[in-house]
């Protein structure tokens, strides 16, 4: 094609979308490919997101994307792991992202200490939900880039490896996924379905376990429009060969008592040593239980794991195999302030976007790619819904290495929690469905 | 602002906009501003634009997006334009870009020989509508740039100029253009109707005569949305004290026998000669009434001008003022081709757009802002709808200085025309309606 053709091109795809019609395979194979290469340009393609966003795809629509975005870079094959010259057999993990989520931290090792390899290929933060990857680099020494080589290597050896894709993983999605954040397109389930199904799809995991999320701290607020992301994305997982189950949860709530970095490897410790708090240790277990199951252990059970240490055995081993240092003290920061309970009652709502915007305006989280994090930055919280508290007492505290960015932190915090002084909140679950194909 | 805090304004905006909601005054000032000043990125630009297209804008919106776009550079003041100590009146006209459409170049001198000031800061083509500054250029020696004190001088000397704009006039929406362009963000009224105002209010005109068309060469197909387009413009001129009038006229078939550069300015040169095709002729007079009547002049009669020579008389002191050579031999293609009527019989149907699509293919447009244009480039008609042809006789010939563009041309042409053994084609008018405020 010369330029030329490909300018038309290009306007024609998006202007087929953009009146509602279905785009083509070949149109669909093109794009992809075209703004991959860089011929399609960034201001193109997110003219055509918004189009996406505005007008829908076809489930055949969305596989085809997501096939695109497989073949612009390398499928990996993870079928050959051996472990005393036995396969291994892999699942993965992988949370549509929510605030407080550090579960991947003790998931990762816990079902990996079952003799089960778990490649959990990880991003960075962007935006109010923090990055796998920012949490663990607040380990002194700990690396996120691993050769796909030592990756292998550390999948035979540990079990567990949490690491940054490699640049040939999706790379039409990496592209994708930071162009579609500033741009107001990421909420959306044409593209996160095929965003996240791409990158795992290419993983090459066997199994795959999704949580995903609805409420005010996810990308999908409602909980139905998240059940047909749970659908679309089982599908294009089973359609590409991937055994693959979803669970619906609420993220109304932060996960835990901690969001931000350091504070949430923290409480992650606290989990692998039989401790934490109870919804981060239920989800974790449903999570395991579900990848367990899902590689035919249904047998197993992954709280016995947490309670005699064999899960913390293989996240010591798991840290330390990517340069990090188990024992090292996390960092703290320098500045904290408190922001207190209005009045005497019960919690009824704690919002968990705020909660998130709030440590991400401390420095825990980033606005553009490519922004360092601070890894003492975030919040911890003294109280959650359900919880009495009295005016005048500590919610949160809000952690960070420059002050000034308290004010913004506890505009946003103080809209965030609503106490009553008469009733109680209505008791939520936290896994609410399942979907599987 | 910090950047951080631009970059949360910059989603929230689009997520305003793509959720359904009407911007607020602050946050499109803010935006035009921030892209204007390349705060807010392209790729943000163009998701938001897109949101525009297909959520709409109300009229409130509208006019404060013009009004952003005028004050992100200067307005130009007309009022105090002088002839022999006498004030000058200043009219303009805009037309809403068509296939053939070279009508500013008649009109232009024609109205200024009545001793009317008309300022006409045209713009290059992109796509398949020409540019009435890439027209002109195929004149030898004539300049498109212009400074503006030149601009008032030839403009009290000549009452014409035909120029580029400065790059002080609504520098946002010339930024916008060229994303609109490449972004399938064009053919909607609220981006169509603020970008053309936006210009033409900063230019200082006191009256304007818009000739806003519809068809398959148009941007947009339907009469209704071209209506609605006018009533738009009507109104946003109006409201900042322009004297606007629009006539809706038919842009299903080209106007005239040429459709490029040079062939163009040859047809235009025909009909300030008193001749020329009788479309031509007959929209340059509707439009040269409606600019002499806004500007007072309800009794001159234009076609005097044509007959008696006054007319040229201005286009030659008009294009030498600019350094063109009115009587330097046009530019010619080097290489040509003809394709011929498959049948006997009347024409029906002959596409605007094809027939613009062709000319752009032979090298008359661009497909980027800044490429060079072919002045040689075109295709010349030799039958319109309701012309009998017999099968063989040439329908049109191609010109071009790169003959391996004819055979994109020529798949183009091919399927452009319908001939009908039988009927005639339905009679057309070419000005179908009016609108004043």
């Amino acid at each position: 094609m010369t330029e030329v053709d490909e300018v038309i091109h290009a306007v024609a795809v998006i202007a087929s979308k953009r009146d509602g019609r279905e785009l083509t395979d070949a149109q669909i194979a093109w794009v992809v490919d075209a703004y991959t290469r860089g011929e399609v340009a960034p201001e193109q393609m997110s003219s055509l997101l918004m189009a996406i966003f505005l007008r829908g795809m076809t489930r055949r629509e969305i596989a085809t994307w997501t096939r695109a975005m497989i073949d612009s870079g390398r499928r990996m094959d993870l079928s050959g792991l051996r472990r005393d010259a036995r396969p291994l057999a892999t699942v993965d993990k992988h949370s549509t992202g929510g605030v407080g989520d550090k579960i991947t931290l003790p998931l990762t090792p816990l079902v990996a200490s079952f003799g089960v390899a778990v490649p959990q290929l990880s991003g960075r933060g962007l935006g109010h939900t923090g990055g796998t990857l920012d949490k663990l680099e607040s380990i002194p020494g700990w690396r996120a880039d691993v050769s796909a080589d030592d990756m292998i290597a550390q999948l035979e050896d540990v079990g567990a490896v949490v690491c940054a894709a490699g640049a040939d993983l999706a790379p039409a999605d990496r592209k994708l996924y930071a162009l579609r954040d500033v741009t107001g397109t990421v909420e959306t389930i044409p593209l996160l379905a095929s965003s996240i199904m791409s990158k795992k799809i290419a993983e090459g995991t066997e199994s795959l376990v999704l949580d995903v999320k609805f409420g005010s701290g996810a990308f999908l607020r409602d909980i139905d429009q998240s059940r047909l992301l749970a659908e679309t994305m089982v599908e294009l997982g089973s359609d590409a060969g991937v055994r693959t189950v979803a669970l619906l949860t609420d993220m109304n709530t932060p996960l835990g008592l901690t969001v931000g970095n350091a504070v949430e490897v923290a409480e992650s410790v606290e989990v692998l040593a039989g401790g934490g708090p109870d919804d981060v240790v239920e989800l974790t277990l449903a999570l395991a239980r579900e990848m367990l199951d899902a590689v035919g252990l249904t047998a197993a059970d992954p709280a016995e794991h947490l309670a005699n240490g064999r899960a913390m055995d293989t996240w010591r081993t798991m840290i330390a195999a990517q340069g990090g240092d188990p024992d090292a003290a996390l960092p703290v920061a320098d500045h904290c302030d408190v922001v207190v309970a209005p009045a005497d009652g019960v919690i009824t709502v704690m919002d968990a976007r705020a909660v998130g915007d709030a440590a991400w305006r401390l420095g825990a989280g980033r606005s553009r790619p490519g922004e360092s994090v601070q890894s003492e930055a975030g919040v911890t919280i003294h109280a959650k819904p359900g919880d009495r508290v009295r005016a005048g007492e500590p919610l949160f505290t809000l952690h960070t290495q420059t002050p000034e960015r308290f004010a913004g932190a506890r505009a946003v915090l103080v809209d965030a929690v609503e106490v009553s002084a008469g009733g109680e909140p209505p008791a939520r679950s936290l896994v609410l469905d399942r979907v599987s194909s």
